[in-house]
């Protein structure tokens, strides 16, 4: 399944625990994110992603932005490669692989009981407040991002 | 379970449908909505009844409001009478049966496939958004929940 | 707002919090739970209870059950007595403040911050999941119960 | 962003809404869907793509299967084109784009107030519920997936 399949071999996630660049944050799963399956939801899934995303840019990229701006996701790609269970947590970690002129590309694993379950790729893009045009970032969100850069080859 | 538990007698779903003091809103049920026990998630029945309550006090209530102030909820108590299952809808009619100083009270009625699926009642106050304080309700609020009043023994 | 009003004075939450027969579930906020208010949606409240009740039945009691019969939640009543935010994290207290034919009561308390942030009751009813009517609670079932009982006044 | 970005040109939605090969579900946009951002949270967009995977599959795929094989969901990528805001209603179109040996991708539109507000494309993957390892698509599934079959080209 493309790019992201080939990223993560066995010893990515032992990579991506040790690496300050990979922001992690932690879920506590919800028996009302089970389904009629008895397993969690798909969609809690991007529920996770979101936490990890929103982590991310709240505390390292929105501190240096000036005001009238903000991030929007344009494009999210998950890859499900084992079933979440209730009751259990989830550990999300998200970094940054990609520095566009208004964008920034983000990778995450999603890890669960010491496995990895999801894989996922987004595009937030930073939007004019006033224009709703994208706005290109400015240099201190630019540096600040490549604290965080992750070649999906690193 | 309380004054809810006398309000609902076979003919009162008619009476109610016919009754222009309740507002309709009507849900479609998701497949995101089932939990592990194969029918729709227990959380959901307050999602409709929101969903019901956020849309008199909109269509109904704020608009005979001032800047400055806000509704939130203080309480919700739900009697659950039968499961919902997906694929499915779902109607919740909501009525005004009391008007306080600060609050208006609400009971509701969640419809599904002609069955009662749950009643509910709510409170609802209304804030001051600077002394995160109750305001009293003005009297054009107040006549405006006037005319969607029916007293639970209505 | 009733009997469960007069239940929480200063000193409840920290008799609560030494109560062995208080069971803890702790939950991580999210930012999908945020609503267009800014704070974290009501409905999620539920949810919390939710996690809180399934941990207690799940630990406690269903390991005494027979086959052939489940709980079911009857009625739930939540009053609000703060706002939750993102981020941030809540802990639930789950206790048993009454024990019927086929049924249990449970009470709550959601703590965030230290501060209340709601109060639930909550009633299961133990279904035979042949003739879909109560069961009588198994004198096992009864036993773990007790353990947990709590009364309102305790 | 990729593949489908290319897809959907003007006509494109005028040509879904009049193929018989595209499956719609419509979903109804509730309060709790929305977050800090006033908006519609992304994560009920998978909510909705699912909606209408799961219809596809319930009414036309599952009904040929043997028991003992299930679908999973193994991929999903949204491009998000413009915000949903509530009050307000999606219809999600789904149709098939490939038919693989043990698996179907699916590509999807939502629509809002005659808007597109995302594509995406998902792969499902028939499972083995005893080996829980892919499972061939029996002849009759694939013969009933052909009929929906609607190239990215198309």
């Amino acid at each position: 399944m493309g790019a992201s399949e080939a990223l993560i071999v066995p010893n990515d996630i032992d990579a991506a625990l040790s690496d300050p660049r990979v922001l992690w944050t932690e879920d506590i799963l919800r028996f009302a994110d089970t389904d009629a399956l008895g397993h969690i939801n798909n969609t809690t899934f991007s529920v996770l992603c979101e936490s990890g995303r929103v982590h991310l840019l709240a505390s390292r990229i929105n501190p240096t932005l000036p005001a009238g701006v903000f991030f929007v996701i344009a494009r999210l790609a998950i890859d499900f490669r084992a079933e979440l269970h209730y009751p259990g947590a989830a550990r999300t970690g998200t970094w940054i692989t990609r520095i566009g002129r208004s964008s920034l590309a983000v990778a995450q694993m999603i890890l669960s009981g010491g496995q990895l379950a999801a894989t996922s790729e987004a595009v937030c893009v930073l939007m004019d407040s006033t224009t709703r045009r994208p706005a290109p970032l400015p240099d201190q969100a630019r540096r600040a991002a490549e604290a965080l850069l992750r070649a999906p080859e690193a």
